[in-house]
């Protein structure tokens, strides 16, 4: 692990302590070198993902240092998990501002060990440095697929079934709830559930167990992360297919249906925000069954919401009756 | 590679039209996944490294975009290159302020580009961003090295001999000069040495060529980032020995010994500033006169600049009479 600033503790003291217990890897001697060396086991290929989170773009100011460590690596191993792959290593480049605290430090490795901790993967090593900006994480995820196994968003053929893992649109709630307060009062939310919401933008959930179920049953996948439309749609654009959505069939938690009971008028945007951190896999209409039964038994949620179409049909979200939605956006977008 | 930003162009066209020409690799699917797959040849290894830059940091506001990209690679090559290993794939992380251009960014990947065509290395993937900061890059370079064969801080034994590779404190006085433009005056110089100092700041040399040199003959080495003293330091540190370092056999480059000539007081800042991006080999005194005829052979410069002691003796900078230099500080530390 490269370093090249130093705290009342001293660099090689926050790596030695705080990190070197990260690195599981016997290729990543205890951080101890600028570079890591790693076996790729025979028959396998590597799978890497890069993602950044900046402080006031990704994340809160105000957000636990823990939940940050957290989100850091799960968005990381979602993008691992739509293409089937099982984490293995990953770097990290942690670039904060003089004067952070080594508790800040400890709380966001912490937050990196709890989902290390639901997974095969460990820090292998990385690099520390000052900045006059804000806060900004970059993990590079490296994950492990069977030869030819990796499932990618190209590979979707019309007539496949859509599904999603997890819940839709709790991240949106949760941050909009952190904004408003008051949005509570208005959406009938107890505790519990504005706790619930808060936490799924915080803390997406860990899904990389959900990776050999879609190398095994799907055709092409992607994980979602600016918008449930917007991300199908980069799918269908790379498999050259069109989608229908079925909006009555996307999955809500218990919280994000009580917000849609008072406000109906924010399915669009629940469909359309990001954050969400499933993975949507397309799986042939013969394999359905069979992907069903194998997640139900490995205790995995996956709602088929559609299926794929022609290219020329688009991808269009439809309610019950098949009427189309219209979108105003369907992705998440920085400007 | 992951997008959320969108300019004028779009974040998919950006992506398209200018870092896409620089993935090589059929896994890095044109850049229009997520994640990239990849091959590690049979009985290779991967070495995998990681650094940060971020202006006013590592590079200055004013650096051409050009040398930034450029300086971004060259310093993870130097990395791999130390540990013996030939760049293969990286992911770029790419926070920019809003409002960056497209110039900066087709400048930017043109010294990707400059950097690629020196080097077998090439992109695979990567993430950009929004940042409320300032321009921040990270890249995770992946090299290759055969299986068991690359070279680590750790195995310098008392009696190797000391090389380095390139010229020493050309960095360190081009960034004087850039904020002391008068010091040339002062130094004697001519607007060609200037321009020289100035690019070994802004533009690391490439040295990834040398890697098979490291492989085949260093016992332990690492590359010359954060100080030439501090750096020999952490390889001894690591390898539990210590170092005698030559001050007379220090290589300068002819603009460095027009400085040290007219202001022979800079001697131990310069073998103590960072950025020179050479690589530190030690290599025994047995292969010694292998290396450098191998290393002559290859069209590359390397200088015998002192040799392995025991850890009792430190590491140490001597004048031609062996008397002890003092040093205020050994190597870089950005508080």
């Amino acid at each position: 692990m490269a370093e090249d600033e130093a705290r009342d503790e001293g660099e090689f003291e926050i790596i030695a302590r705080i990190f070197a217990p990260l690195a599981r890897e016997t290729g990543a001697l205890d951080l101890k070198d600028d570079a890591a060396v790693l076996m790729v086991s025979e028959g396998h290929e590597l799978v890497v993902t890069c993602d950044t989170l900046v402080e006031g773009v990704h994340f809160l100011q105000n957000d636990p240092p823990r939940s940050i460590g957290h989100k850091a690596l799960a968005v990381n191993l979602s993008d691992l998990t739509a293409k089937g792959a099982r984490g293995y290593v990953y770097t990290l480049s942690l670039a904060l501002p003089k004067g952070t605290g080594t508790f800040w430090i400890e709380e966001f490795a912490a937050g990196l060990s709890d989902v290390q901790a639901e997974t095969d993967i460990s820090l292998i090593g990385g690099d520390t440095t000052a900045t006059p900006g804000p806060p900004t994480i970059t993990i590079t995820a490296l994950g492990l697929v069977s030869h030819q196994h990796a499932v990618m968003r190209l590979g979707a053929s019309r007539g496949d079934r859509l599904y999603v893992s997890g819940t839709i649109g709790d991240a949106y709630l949760g941050l909009r709830l952190l904004g408003e307060p008051n949005l509570a009062e208005t959406w009938g939310l107890t505790d519990e559930d504005v706790a619930f919401l808060v936490d799924r933008y915080r803390r997406p959930a860990v899904n990389n167990r959900l990776a050999i179920l879609i190398r095994n049953f799907a055709q092409a996948s992607i994980d979602v992360s600016d918008g449930l439309v917007g991300d199908i749609e980069k799918l269908c654009r790379v498999s050259h297919v069109g989608a229908s959505i079925e909006t009555a069939r996307v999955p809500f938690s218990n919280a994000g249906m009580k917000v849609l009971a008072r406000e109906p008028s924010l399915l669009p945007i629940l469909i359309t925000a990001g954050d969400d951190y499933g993975v949507v896999a397309a799986v042939s209409e013969k394999s359905g069954p069979g992907f069903e039964s194998e997640a139900e038994a490995a205790g995995a949620v996956f709602s088929m919401l559609g299926t794929v179409a022609e290219a020329s049909e688009g991808v269009r979200a439809v309610d019950a009756k098949g009427q189309a939605i219209p979108l105003k956006r369907k992705g998440f977008s920085h400007f």
